[in-house]
């Protein structure tokens, strides 16, 4: 097993990488769970797999469960969700020091995370990441959300959880599609500040989405420790150290936008893309060579993920593209901080670029065969 | 002008305390608002005195204010108006870096709070207090909520304003019950940290909530400073210091519960008749004599506040009473950490109380004339 420690002052947690967690989750939270009854948050999807392990670990070492299902989707990300969750944790007579179950991927963590921070201002969540994309990311670092006409994540509190429990045969259940879009966000480990962790990707992050669990403990462990050191230095994203974590993301969040936030194009495939264009403008600004540029895109490409705006059959021009950015929640007073690459390892966060230039820059992405 | 500090780590405010400050709003917020367009939170009924004067001030400086008014009374700190709140709030394009003006009492300063609380994670905001309760007690420290079926306060967040701007000004549109009330916020720090504050309290208390605005100034600025001192050592209410500020208030609000939180009993005189009540079970305790008891119920009947459960005419019994409490957001494991007096100026948190001997006290209580 792997555990890497999330530094944070006086708030300090575990994230835990192992086959069979979800098995003996009762063990593993034990210390935090101080009365018989235990609140569980999942959804339709990830109940009829893992609802059975979890409760019965829970039972066996006495505890009743209460379930509470989400729908399956972004969908839950709703007010409506909110309000009908944090009503149930009341009803439940969840107390501040009791700690909520979070099991799921991203859209049950961000959900139940921004429940337990709220209600009665505040009691514990453990997350329980049943996705490739919520073990790397979203479970890791205490950002939760909910989604509202304005935007994604639009609205929502910085809380940690006390415990991750990332089981890697939750990743046995995940379609292939999903562990690819997870794997998005392995990979931008490396290409933003680890260049010896980028070189391991190449050589063996195909394998890993494909199945062979000693890589992907690597692969989760690795990513695990790069975000939990980022989210150290900057728990709040105010000192500029955590928005590296964005690489890719302003770009995929004006494709995911374009694309209706459906299934055309996942969260994870469209940071993907947005990687590889962010290494290509990177390129194009003179910061990397279209060598690098090139090579992050071979290597994105290699796990079956996009790297190309023609493969999405776009109708659109870049000035409608670059339009999307204007709402991003890290806009300030009128500019958007952007991620370039130095070289492959080395993120940094550039406040001189222009709307305008991106949208000439995504002109010519389009056009691209 | 007083001007109070809360020593936060890193997040330091003041608190100004004077006649005029809404009339010249611009220049105290001046550090704080860095773009043209300002968004102002209020209610109908102070929108009615304050509105003119707060744009007025606004306009002057160069500044477009976008108002959004909230209906009167509790009924605004619900799911629909957060969110409503909230989706106003992205529609305006509030930033991160923003800050929101909370102009009104208790409940417009607690929705406005929550709401930036979670706008984008977090943004900032500046309380205009404009009653008494407010000024001396929910506008300082940070609690934010709204109330939902469960119960009052049992969703919110911790989340501190930048500046606090209490204008005695406000204070003179406010009617005698609702000053009356918001008085028993200001003798409660006596009562609960400061015996000397206490005095000053016997001998000028009525004289203040008269309208003498010297007298005024002092009482609010006293409170302030008892509050912002507690709220230092204990911001999110974890060591038991902040504890102590709910002196009254775990009697107070099975009270109000039990006349269905309406305008029979407002807040402020449920805290009132709570710290009589809580003096009197510390006497019964054994904790303070009965003569200090008397003294703590004739400082705050000199006030017009209620200090005798019979005047309610209440027709239930001391457990029907006293299992309101089993529901208060304090409740730990099945005990309610209740708030007594070691002497008038000295309270302490005391763990060992139980219901039952508390539901006895209040059917003596009940049959007192």
């Amino acid at each position: 097993m792997a555990v890497i420690p999330v530094e944070l002052a006086g708030r300090a947690y575990d994230v835990r990488v192992e086959a069979g967690l979800l098995a003996n989750v009762a063990a593993h939270c034990s210390p935090f769970l101080r009365k018989p009854r235990v609140p569980v948050i999942t959804d339709e999807n990830v109940a009829q797999h893992w609802r059975e392990p979890v409760e019965r670990s829970l039972a066996a070492a006495g505890h009743e469960v209460r379930w509470h299902v989400l729908p399956a989707g972004e969908r839950a990300k709703s007010w409506a969700e909110l309000a009908r969750t944090v009503d149930w944790l009341l009803n439940e007579e969840v107390e501040r020091g009791d700690h909520i179950l979070a099991l799921g991927g991203g859209v049950v963590g961000d959900l139940s995370g921004f429940a337990a921070a709220i209600l009665k201002r505040g009691c514990g969540f453990i997350q329980l990441p049943t996705t490739l994309l919520a073990q790397v990311d979203s479970s890791v670092g205490g950002k939760t959300a909910i989604n509202t006409s304005a935007g994604k994540n639009l609205v929502g509190a910085f809380h940690q959880p006390s415990l991750v429990l990332a089981d890697l045969d939750a990743l046995g259940t995940l379609p292939p599609r999903e562990m690819r879009a997870g794997y998005a966000e392995v990979i931008k480990y490396g290409i933003l500040g680890d260049a010896e962790f980028f070189d391991w990707c190449e050589a063996n992050g195909p394998a890993a989405i494909s199945g062979d669990k000693h890589l992907l403990e690597q692969a989760v462990a690795r990513s695990v420790a790069a975000k939990a050191r980022i989210v150290a230095q900057d728990e709040r994203e105010t000192t500029g150290a955590r928005a590296l974590l964005n690489l890719g993301h302003t770009f995929g969040h004006a494709l995911e936008a374009q694309t209706g936030f459906s299934e055309r194009l996942l969260h994870g495939e469209g940071v993907a893309l947005g990687m590889a264009l962010a290494a290509r403008y990177s390129a194009r600004r003179g910061f990397i060579s279209r060598g690098d540029a090139a090579r992050v895109s071979r290597a994105i490409a290699a796990a079956g993920l996009p790297t190309e705006l023609s493969t999405l059959g776009l109708n659109c021009s870049g000035k409608e593209l670059a339009d999307h950015m204007l709402h991003d929640k890290k806009m300030d007073a009128g500019t958007l901080p952007f991620i370039l690459l130095r070289s492959i390892g080395a993120a940094f966060l550039d406040r001189n670029v222009t709307l305008s230039d991106v949208a000439a820059f995504l002109d010519e992405e389009l056009q691209r065969s």
